[in-house]
């Protein structure tokens, strides 16, 4: 019996929409744009593409009046009902009304800003300008719109049967990595794979197959409306956006210099208990540890995201043991490129040693690497920044020289302010 | 939107039945029922369940009370006028009004007859006894219900992700066999896999597979519902139990000698073409074809299915040769226990000397080896066979004494009237 009332529903689309909640973005996201809209709700903040895999052509693969119309579309989005209820009445990492009854009034009225996009040779250049608190939400859903879209580029071409292998065998190989991390004892893993998924559907997919496969180890997902529809947790603290654009925007190198304790001190006032996680790497983690404050060391945990994990992670620790505090009450968050080898080896070195916790991005979600001819769907490196806040360019410098990003004049600045000497080089690959 | 009304619907079945049509089974069963409809209307046989694969305790896998209830099902069974309609109106072969009038009304009528189920040790005793045309129609239900019970039991202890991935697995190991036979030129190949299939769905998701992956090159199905649902070919021809019941009915040896032919001159006078496919392992390929009368030198080819496949196909083009007929405008059926390798490799050795075709069976439909522990879904020898007719045993020996059956004193018996000297045993898999 053919549902049919589903299937002219269906067909009434115009456009297969790739991002239909304005809640289907990364939790801290939200938790960063409350912070940023009581503290900086009037900064100009512009963000912009970049496609690090400079060898994906991305403006022959995809359609520039789909993407417009996918763009268009979240643009009519507004916050609903439920998920507003949502928003309001759950309670995250332990506390109720995380989002302020001011917050939540101005969220449930906005619209995303309008974006610009230009084709400049076989890239995009997609841009959005405006107040911080509205731009920075363009981020995820843009890039998810991106990376689904070259994803249906390719998938247009295969057959209704090779299209069911295809995912066969991708669900095969999510399996196989569950089924892989299933014996890790005291495992806390979390999707975060939300920017980079290969589409909204098969992200759930991976939630759930999580959900199944690892019961309580899996400890929820960085994407709201995967968290609501499959009553998980949602998982997330800050990010990099914090600590760029306070830097950009202080006024001298003094100012630069404490310009990433000024983010936490922000942070220290509105969040408590596992919120407070340093993002130690914007601009380099050992000189950011080295200079940080005592009340610092106070804080749950650390954050590792680019630079040798493990590495990062002895530094946190001794760093930790520096200044009294004893690490095995202390939480490392790994979070940079990490795949089922790589959790397997970090979890293997420093469980018992400090508590460990994965943040599971781009190789949970947008695996398909090898499963269709010349690679077409394995993922990249699509990143959307803040470039600009005030008229004045970011720089991120981080633990990775592949990673950053500003005008070079401005690199070497904050180099020599945040006292960043050589730093190894590592192939960013998703 | 869920469908209600369907939801509703699939919850009021009490069983799900593993056998819903009296066309879920082989062509060929409905070949030589109507043939045993005319020439034998009234002889009695016996069928007989036998577990080959002795190792599969098939009492403590399947739960009688289910097996009685799915049994039961098949005999509320009748042939619904959209089946009948399409055995009346059909080509097959080429040929309009395949089955006579006089058959389909007895078909119409026809409800299976009742069956005799013991429960002996870890094994099953299942029996059929009645007329011939209708304990025939036993076989293959029979079977796929053993079978289908037994993926059930083992399916029953796996979660809801578990089931998916086994299934994902399952779908790329099929389509990897497609794309190793897509490159096959002049491929003929149909699905000779209902008896053992693992699940009446998957064989339906593997004939469309097929369909898709092989075109042209895939020339259909022994599943007569199958092969009306997705409108392919239904192939098949004829099978050792005209020879068996043939022979155990001869009054004395010079009878035996003369029953194989005597079941193919019946055979010619009624059907001619591609269905004039002699199958002459029953009682040793050499000796039927060195006695073969010269008239079956004019049919068009031979079904090899017991003992190994290149051999038996060398022995047949010589057999040709000797009777000045030209290979090359004949055709062998390979359907003996393939798969990919083996289908390659008498591809290879064949094509061009004699037409080929292949009927794929159990490594098509029910290929689960090696992907649930203890191997618990891997596809064993099960057989459904007429053992006795008007109160006298049935022998088969073929050209692996492995595949012999029969009381041994008839074993001798036939092989001195049949001349069979040593075979070579080949184990049997499935």
């Amino acid at each position: 019996m053919h549902d049919i009332a589903t299937r002219v529903w269906n067909h009434k689309w115009k456009i297969d929409p790739i991002v239909r909640s304005l809640i289907d973005t990364d939790f801290y996201k939200l938790l960063m744009c409350q912070s940023v809209f009581r503290n900086h709700p009037t900064t100009q903040v512009t963000f912009s593409l970049i496609n690090r895999s400079t060898h994906i052509p991305l403006a022959h693969l995809i359609d520039e009046s789909e993407l417009r119309e996918q763009l268009d579309h979240v643009r009519t989005l507004s916050l609903t009902r439920g998920e507003s209820t949502w928003l309001r009445g759950n309670t995250f990492y332990g506390k109720r009304q995380m989002f302020t009854p001011a917050f939540m009034e101005w969220f449930e009225q906005l619209r995303l800003p309008p974006y610009d996009l230009q084709r400049v040779g076989d890239q995009y250049e997609l841009t959005f300008a405006g107040t911080w608190p509205e731009v920075m939400l363009w981020e995820i859903p843009a890039l998810a719109i991106l990376m689904e879209l070259r994803s249906r580029a390719v998938l247009a071409t295969m057959g209704r049967f090779e299209l069911q292998v295809l995912y066969a065998r991708a669900m095969t190989r999510v399996w196989e990595k569950v089924e892989r991390l299933r014996p890790l004892e005291n495992l806390r893993l979390a999707d975060f794979g939300t920017r980079r998924r290969h589409g909204f559907l098969w992200q759930d997919w991976c939630v759930q197959a999580m959900q199944e496969g690892l019961g309580d180890n899996f400890t929820g997902t960085s994407n709201c409306l995967i968290a609501k529809n499959r009553d998980v947790e949602a998982i997330g603290t800050n990010a990099h956006e914090l600590p760029m654009v306070y830097a950009a925007l202080a006024p001298d190198d003094a100012a630069l210099a404490r310009a990433p304790y000024d983010v936490l001190a922000d942070w220290h006032e509105e969040h408590s208990g596992n919120l407070r996680i340093i993002l130690p790497d914007t601009y380099g983690t050992q000189g950011f540890l080295d200079n940080a404050p005592d009340w610092l060391a106070g804080w749950t945990g650390i954050r590792i995201d680019s630079g040798d994990p493990a590495t990062g992670a002895e530094t946190a620790i001794r760093w930790w043991q520096s200044r009294g505090e004893d690490p095995r009450d202390k939480l490392i968050i790994f979070s940079d490129g990490l795949d089922v080898d790589k959790i397997c080896a970090l979890h293997a070195q420093f469980s018992g040693r400090v508590r460990v916790s994965f943040g599971w991005g781009t190789l949970l979600t947008n695996d398909f690497r090898g499963l269709v001819a010349d690679d077409a769907l394995a993922p990249f490196s699509l990143v959307c920044k803040a470039v600009e806040a005030d008229g004045r360019a970011t720089v991120k410098l981080s633990d990775n020289p592949k990673k950053a990003m500003g005008p070079a004049a401005e690199i070497e600045r904050y180099k020599r302010v945040f006292g960043v000497g050589r730093q190894k080089a590592m192939e960013v690959v998703v």
